[in-house]
């Protein structure tokens, strides 16, 4: 981060770099030039540009993604279980794929749809915690561990899932991945306390 | 609040102004003017419209809602035809209406869930990656186009569902509304990748 | 947009009151000195903890982590009593815990599945909601109401869930709990609308 150069430049700051409601900005090439909608901070860079800078929220972010990714490659894997299995949730697709017959359950769809909700019920939390935990200023090195513990572990808790992995391996998979987000929700805690 | 030193040594910035502290804006007339904790930068607006004046945040935030209240009404829906078709996911709900004969699953109610389910699986990872998206500085009309896709395709995956649509109708408007979806996580990931 | 004035008179700003890219504050003893990441807003704090000066966001954030961890709770009760009621989701698990013929459901059992997945329906679509009210500089004192109703009512339907309470309790609550919910919707489409 060349930062520094800058801000010792600032006593000679064009206006043009200052401008509030602008949007000229180098790095977002596909800035709609007549929006004034953005705010810039002083260094030439649009609002949402300095938001990334936070480190630990960037880190959130990037696991975050992965994991929504692997959440809808869970959705694509149950699909593709129901129209290989024949097993529709919905008598129209049913209809659609041979017959009313193929309106029914399968343990195949059933798991997908367990781990897939599994998923929402610890993901979901996640995405929220991680990202209050992330504007609370944690150390980069503690909170990318705790993004990185969590993702690891879900990702482990989904193949146990899919894959029947041996008994306690999906449910130990699930504490671990716990853990990073009780201890995001207690340092929330603390720190909104200690803000009042 | 100690940071009146740091404000008064500015010197020369007019503290009405910059100030920290005070929320007696125009634009917000239900504003608590004793409230000490909004962040004002600068130009007499309160550090939250800065943030709506992000275009294209606002924009997801307008479809986000609208999407949010489309959940709830799923909800709803899904009590009258419990009530309507008298099957209840409780003993004491089905005792309080007619007897506990009426404890029982209906295809019809069966159907709203899922709708409702696939609504969780799939609105709420919106919620979180048109919000990171809006914050790494899209163009306008290329998020809205964004927003406005996966908005309009997941009203029609909930008519497609509730009216039960010809068959590929509500698989069609599921695949459609990711489209935008995976388009955003690929350039948030992009953003945040080249920010390290 | 008038910043230019104040803009004018920054060359008088101490260069440490006004440092980009250095962590070393105070009151963040986690911080890693070297993390660049973090932007100064002229007041020797970071942004994160600006951030949580919006004391609405704050009072917003206290509550949710509250429910995210009622949530969690949930979770290991019904762990617990899949355990105690031998009832497993899973072949694996029932194995591990007497024999495959565990691998069953349960009322009760579905009973904490349906207070779980009743929270998913309207917790998690708070935590979008709460957070986007807080942004757009509500009163304090509105604010708190809006979280606090929202909290204790949820509270109040879980327990009328899993404690089976008389028959209008659970709904009343879920009601209850839905008013500030949409009336942070409305409020937020108005704010948003009111800023095209």
């Amino acid at each position: 981060m060349c930062v520094s150069e800058s801000v010792e430049s600032w006593c000679s700051i064009p206006l043009h770099t200052f401008q509030l409601g602008s949007m000229s900005t180098n790095n977002s090439p596909t800035a709609d030039v007549d929006n004034t909608a953005v705010l810039h901070l002083g260094i030439g860079r649009p609002y949402q540009t300095i938001m990334l800078e936070n480190e630990a929220f960037s880190c959130f972010v990037f696991y975050s993604v992965l994991l929504v990714i692997k959440m809808y490659i869970i959705a694509i894997i149950t699909g593709q279980v129901r129209l290989r299995k024949k097993a529709f949730a919905n008598p129209e697709d049913a209809q659609r794929h041979g017959g009313v017959q193929y309106y029914r359950e399968d343990p195949d769809v059933e798991r997908c749809r367990r781990a897939h909700r599994n998923d929402m019920e610890n993901i979901f939390p996640f995405l929220f915690l991680g990202a209050v935990y992330s504007l609370i200023g944690p150390s980069l090195a503690v909170a990318r561990a705790h993004f990185l513990v969590f993702f690891l572990f879900r990702m482990l808790h989904t193949v146990a899932y899919l894959c029947v992995l041996r008994a306690p391996t999906r449910s130990l998979a699930y504490v671990v991945a716990q853990v990073p987000c009780v201890s995001m929700a207690v340092q929330v805690l603390a720190a909104v306390a200690s803000s009042w």
